[in-house]
């Protein structure tokens, strides 16, 4: 349903202008004119009082003044007068809306208000509106230009498979630019403006079942519904389309910079980085990376495994290309021995190990690259290919025979990605844009795109995770706090391993209870109102006797008694833990954006200092959780490290897959959870969780 | 002397050319051919015996017909006759040569002898030798063109203040296509070939010299001359030259691309960084890094401070910037209260916060640009600017009023480097480029540049480091391996605080010292042929009284005898350490090619799992062994950390300084030592090495 309101928004059989110019220098004049100018063979309805005819077609006075259905409707007026123009729209039973006129949430809370409005009657009325102040969209396919964007105006954008969703106009502007300067084109381009209706997330889904885009490109700063935008991405993935995001706001100085631009909530970045590895999304941290991955994407087969060979008219650039595809997790196997043999016959001075050095002689023989490639690939160890050229696109010359012995190789090897590197005029770039040919201008990014076809080839793939949630029940109390006491009982009833213990209230049963775990004894004083403990003195280990507990018992109260505002719950009577163990911390937090977020980590400085975490938005299987485990910097402690036992990896990874479920059920009332230590015993001896504190939200309602 | 050869080199008044062709397509006719039609202004003399005129020129027989001194020759000629005749050049007392013929070193051993020949005849006959194997130079301020490169054949190179050396030709020839395509020229050009005599140090130490050369870019694949190397390094920084240096060979695959590709030894790449680092050369990763920050430190002041204001059309791209300096260390403090009020002023829907949107209005309101940057950076609280104008260098039309605005504003903030972004055409390079202006084609890369340009307005000063080495005595016995015991006492004698101990050969002798230096004790079973002391089972703790030490010195002297082909050497009494203290680890190896390296880390996993490691060329002052320690990610620990008291570093940073004096005293002698761990106590209570071993070069020969 409202997917097929979005079918009448981004490809409308008929389209009115609401301000609609002649002038193609004014905002209402642009669209009329790229629509006619770009082939739109929908009907176009022009809206103008002033005119009764407009570039040979009638002009209507007023939208109501159309005695036909009307898929879409450019707002192009006043900001004044927007709201009004809408319900028109609505009245007509316009199926979607663009709405350019800026002057609203952006500028002031007047404007939000009115945003608002707008927002409310679009959804009363299943109308999909774009905007406001937004640059609006095209569908270069359809000729649909609901946009007042300059970039189109000298030339016909080039169609791709490539759909482009842009937060904002003006570096979606930027992007379109430099790409049409290399000769990429789209599918589709859309600026989603305010968002006041449509967002972001039904811009992606829309992409995700267009049959026009095989590749999704998205500029992010920020947005209110994660949950959406998470089913975008997991339907991109099953229909086997990568999505590449730019999101900005990375550090809290640039978190700043797009609270100030936006206005908007923005979410921490780092969920917004686990939620994108989670999804199979790839990041791109610089607008360069951000449109050679997504063209070479749109270009290329994924590799089927990382081996790379690499041929180079250079030496130094095979070296550089060879450190940098071995840091980014790709190999260079070695040339076959047969293979070089040939090598050297082609070409004696030729260097034949992988990266193969073709020499300056390249450009003497003309059958040589051919050779060399047909050579190498055809031995079978190899998933993809690099090709540096130097400066080949720019020796026109010669360069036609390079481009056909490259297409060659291409339709030859068609499961092996090729990716060739040359410095390129403009005229080059077109030649091998016309032969197909995926080039790239710097040996360095050749070896990002490399590494994102790897990762798109590796993303997981999109398996139907049956979440077996428990089942919800009323288990907090009205506090927002709890004890370590009221925590660990609490996951104690869903499974989760913790330490043998109970909680006295008088002296008289902790003793009880210390014979009944046994000695040594741990005692902690427990108050909701204090976080600290050890501060606080409240913990005390290796109790041996009656006496001790006995003395101990009193003090903790005591400790309690005097601090102001705590209540004493009691004194929590635990086992002494001496197995060898490693401390691992896990937790969760609650993303405004995302929900409930699963963390896992080793305790002490590894989190503190070194911020050597690992997160998912939860929940996770144990098969994810071991992965979790395996990201750790410092994992290799959990396994044999240094001669000591490997630690109980499946034990945590269990651990964490069952809290990770059990902080989805209850979502709305957990704010944070903090579960450390857990004690990670050797292999097959389990994990308990030695402390731990749980945060609920302050607004949770007990029935 | 040296050097003057070298200038008979790089600006010769006269030069020869050994091979010369009037055809230009040939490798022996294609400097004859630059040097006429690119106005070198020294004498020529063409040399083949089949020609009697060339171009206009007189044509010599034979080098020793030309009746005149000459500076250089260049040698075009087959390998065969190379070395009859550099002996004839010799003879002639030629004072310098360029050989580009290939065929010696790089092929077989035959070519490496041939090239040690040419390599020896040079220093017995004080000639300066370039290549084999080599591209040759060329000197654009001169019109000295010693190449045979095709990359200058359509277009005179452009000068500027740049001088570039390059130990790969066609990666040398690349990076300057690159450069061409941006408008970017040089000083001089140096490919440096199989460097049989002059090397890339030589070159570095030249420009470093010369008074035409700004900046310093030098593309490296190793050096079998590290100190040669420091000390052009140096030499550059005293005069204020940045260096630029692209290395590869970084990870291990590239390094054995490295060594196929040159032969020659290629060296720990961290070692490397490591004295980059110190000698103030800024390392790029890529190629567009290294052309950019070249460039930009060319045409730029250093800034004083890391305070950037940014302008952009953008808002998106204003938080893409925002995240990525602050990311790179550089600050965007907020607009001041009366420039905000001001920009409001003269534009309300101006997003005036710093990164400062200027919005498209730019390109409608003429004066916007100036005004707003002559607001901001009038305000005294920036120290760079940032300008991004998306694609305006591709809208040819508005572009000249950008630019003068630009130039206008570098004039007028002098101080203050302004880099301006945006995508060009090949004219609006050229547009900026006349102007004056530093334009970078990428937000991020603008970033890179930014904050290149801040790491060399921070490099060390050139600081003349008088160090103080201790003399130099007869320390060490004939074993090429120390026990703790042997290590430390040498330490000892320099300073090094050391755990206090004493060496038992009897159980009687044992007990005696562990009463001198009181209970509880530690033992420790010294031999020489036993490295790892713990897992022999050859420490122990905690020893309370003498007849614990009896039974225990008699265990451990047992264990030795048990193990084949170990010595015992006898049973250290230590101190046991209780004091509060952090485990650090200071250790030195022994660089093949740049010499002792000391480093420093954090024990246990810090140095093995998380290679968490600071490293200088030693030796260091106690001021540079503190920056060491605070690179460490884990160095927080040392301060005051988590209510813990602040550690010793001032002894620490101590102990390193000695240390790296101790090492390079014995630079010969020592090949690598580990004192793991040295317990560094609370400040003011000093540290101690608990351990140490040191391993002597086997080659060392005793008086």
């Amino acid at each position: 349903m409202e997917q097929s309101q979005l079918s009448a928004l981004f490809n409308p059989k008929s389209i009115a202008i609401i301000g609609a110019s002649p002038d193609d220098q004014k905002i209402g004049g642009r669209p009329l004119s790229y629509l006619q100018k770009y082939g739109y063979e929908g009907v176009i309805y022009p809206v103008n009082p002033k005119y009764e005819e407009m570039n040979g077609l009638t002009c209507y006075p007023d939208i109501k003044a159309v005695k036909a259905p009307i898929d879409l409707a450019i707002i192009a007026v006043p900001k004044a007068v927007v709201l009004q123009t809408l319900k028109k729209c609505i009245d007509q039973q316009v199926r979607s809306v663009i709405i350019f006129s800026a002057g609203f949430a952006e500028i002031d809370e007047e404007g939000e208000k009115l945003q608002d409005e707008i927002s409310q009657l679009a959804k009363q009325n299943n109308v999909r509106v774009l905007g406001p102040n937004c640059l609006g969209m095209f569908n270069v396919g359809k000729g649909v230009y609901g946009t007042f964007s300059t970039i189109i105006e000298d030339e016909k954008p080039l169609k791709s498979n490539i759909g482009f969703v842009s937060q904002s106009g003006a570096f979606g502007s930027h992007v379109f630019t430099l790409a049409r300067q290399h000769n990429i084109g789209f599918s589709y381009f859309v600026a989603t403006g305010n968002e006041c209706d449509v967002d972001v997330a039904d811009c992606l889904e829309f992409l995700a079942n267009d049959p026009d885009t095989d590749v999704i490109a998205c500029y992010l700063e920020g947005t209110k519904v994660g949950d959406k935008l998470i089913r975008a991405l997991k339907l991109a993935r099953e229909n086997g389309k990568p999505v590449i995001a730019l999101k900005v706001g990375r550090t809290s100085v640039g978190m700043k910079a797009a609270l100030s631009h936006t206005g908007s909530l923005v979410g921490a970045d780092e969920v917004f980085d686990t939620v994108f590895r989670q999804y199979g999304v790839y990041r791109a941290e610089t607008i360069e990376e951000f449109l050679d991955v997504t063209y070479a994407a749109s270009k290329l087969p994924f590799p089927k495994g990382n081996r790379v060979a690499v041929f180079t008219v250079s030496g130094g650039v095979g070296i550089l290309l060879a450190d940098q595809l071995s840091a980014n997790g790709m190999t260079l196997p070695e040339t076959p021995k047969q293979v070089k043999e040939k090598l050297r016959e082609i070409l004696p001075i030729a260097g034949v190990q992988n990266p193969i050095d073709t020499t300056a002689q390249i450009s003497y023989m003309p059958t040589l690259l051919e050779d060399f490639m047909h050579s190498v690939l055809s031995s079978g160890e190899y998933d993809s290919a690099l090709v540096f050229l130097g400066f080949a696109g720019l020796k026109l010359d010669s360069l036609q025979d390079r481009i056909s012995t490259l297409k060659t190789m291409q339709e030859r090897f068609k499961d092996i990605p090729q990716i060739v590197v040359t410095i390129n005029s403009q005229e080059s770039r077109k030649m091998f844009s016309d032969a197909g040919i995926c080039v790239i201008e710097d040996p360095s990014r050749a070896v990002t795109v490399s590494k994102a076809l790897h990762y798109f080839a590796n993303r997981e793939e999109a398996v139907s995770e049956e979440t077996l949630l428990p089942e919800k029940q009323d288990i907090f109390g009205p506090a927002t706090l709890l004890t370590e006491y009221g925590s660990k009982k609490i996951l104690k009833q869903f499974g989760v391993p913790i330490t043998e213990e109970k909680l006295a209230k008088t002296a008289e049963e902790a003793i009880q209870f210390a014979n009944e775990i046994g000695y040594p004894i741990v005692l902690k004083g427990m108050s909701p109102q204090i976080l600290h403990k050890t501060e606080k003195g409240l913990v005390v280990l290796k109790l041996k006797d009656n006496e001790e507990v006995r003395s101990e018992f009193e003090r903790l109260k005591a400790i309690i008694a005097e601090t102001e505002g705590a209540e004493f719950e009691g004194v929590l009577v635990q086992e002494m833990l001496n197995q060898e163990s490693v401390e691992m911390v896990v937790g969760s937090k609650k993303d405004p954006i995302f929900g409930q977020i699963v963390m896992v980590g080793m305790g002490g400085i590894y989190i503190e200092l070194l911020k050597d975490v690992s997160m998912r938005k939860a929940p996770v299987s144990s098969r994810e959780a071991a992965k979790m485990i395996n990201e750790l910097q410092a994992s290799p402690i959990l396994r044999s490290y240094r001669g000591k036992p490997p630690y109980d990896v499946a034990g945590l990874s269990s651990l964490i897959s069952q809290f990770s479920h059990f902080i989805v059920t209850y979502e709305d009332m957990l704010s944070e959870i903090d579960l450390n230590p857990v004690m990670v015993f050797p292999q097959g001896q389990g994990i308990k969780v030695a402390d731990g504190l749980m945060t609920l939200e302050k607004q949770v309602i007990h029935s």
